[in-house]
């Protein structure tokens, strides 16, 4: 007789543990399966998918509930799904949830984003995995109605799973939200990147500020555009980067 | 009557600008146009597209001569792209040159790669982009050859331009070459990823280790095949990372 575990869910985020888009999307997904969280200690916001490769990392457990563990590092996103994966579960998790980030990931944001790299990590693994962000910054947001599409994200992708190297960012508007959009990542960038000031000192210092210059703003297609819309943004995003379509006009160049 | 003026290279790294690598590219660029430096001011490895979001960044020119400035500053790859674009050049680069790393940057770590990271964030800026590395570890690793391809794909891009959204992502191997090859991004990951061992307290410390493994040995359209086999490996590296072959079925999907 074959026993039948529930599904193991990884969670992780970018904002740290003590976070409350994290704690939002666990009770969000508690019922869904056993859950493990794997997240930095402290705020990590921005750091992609960077990798801690020259200081030792370290990991320690700080909540253990029935169904539920937690583990707090010292590391990057990338690094707590590495470690989890690598080092601390003991079966493989049938699913990677990054969230809830505090703050669009939406448009160019994916290749900046903590909250996406943790996600595309899980991906790395061959586990389906989905970075959740919530398009607000006010300090007391409310993550609850992006807990509910985390949720209802996270049902459909245990049904159908994701096709390998292939996992999913989830965008979630402020407010009502009308319903979930399938789109691509809106062509832009951000500008007006700095802001200049001087330290104590009298010398020049950089704060990075800026806003997102939206290059397609009439692509229905595009995820900022189901955002200003009112609807929650699903982009499939590829750990690929290869621009396949390219190849054969680069191979025509004179080597 | 226009002034012809000279093309600007920005050239950066991950390695930090006392690495041998960047001083090696800027050797083997000069006589290309003008250079500017623009490198962090220590070993940035691993840093993906990491941008510093919470704290301020310090700058500092450290060499001024004739069509070469260089400058260091306190933040990521993609820190010193965005300042270098938006605070200190007084004209848009023709060309953006990240390396020479020291270290493969093939297969799966096109999305770890800070040298990688520089490269793209200078294709958001809509800059023809290369990074360049050498796969090899040895600390006094002879970079001239890596130099010497550097050059000829610089050049081809002063020439040939790149289409918008895509960068080269240039891995040269150790030994001798036998030329460039247009390749994909390997499939594959990293295992065994982790070296756990204690620290001075006996408490558990995990050091970052690893080896690649690969999923497509057999595919001679792979980097991983080419660098195996004595060539330079180039990938075309697009930055919208959306799957767009997978939204029709996602769409299909009980939303």
């Amino acid at each position: 007789m074959t026993e039948t575990r529930k599904p193991l869910i990884l969670v992780t985020n970018d904002d740290g543990y003590h976070a409350k888009g994290i704690q939002s999307l666990v009770d969000s997904l508690k019922g869904l399966g056993e859950i493990v969280v794997f997240s930095p200690d402290k705020s990590q916001s921005g750091m992609s998918s960077a990798i801690t490769v020259s200081t030792a990392l370290r990991c320690r457990l700080v909540k253990q509930e029935e169904d539920l563990k937690a583990y707090i590092c010292t590391g990057t996103p990338v690094d707590c799904v590495k470690l989890a994966l690598n080092e601390f579960l003991d079966r493989k998790p049938d699913l990677v949830v990054s969230g809830i980030n505090h703050g669009s990931n939406a448009g160019i944001s994916v290749l900046y984003s903590g909250t996406v790299g943790a996600a595309i990590e899980g991906c790395v693994f061959q586990v389906p995995s989905i970075a959740v962000s919530l398009c607000e910054f006010q300090p007391d947001s409310d993550f609850s109605k992006a807990g509910e599409i985390a949720l209802k994200i996270a049902q459909r992708v245990l049904i159908e799973g994701l096709p390998s190297g292939i996992c999913l960012n989830v965008n979630v508007p402020a407010g009502n939200v009308k319903g979930i959009k399938i789109t691509s990542q809106t062509q832009g960038k951000w500008v007006n990147e700095y802001f200049k000031s001087k330290d104590g000192s009298g010398r020049d210092v950089f704060w990075m500020t800026g806003n997102f210059e939206n290059w397609e703003e009439d692509n229905d297609n595009s995820d900022e555009w189901a955002l200003a819309n009112g609807y929650a943004a699903v982009v499939p995003v590829k750990i690929d980067m290869t621009a396949h379509d390219f190849i054969p006009e680069l191979k025509k160049w004179q080597w």
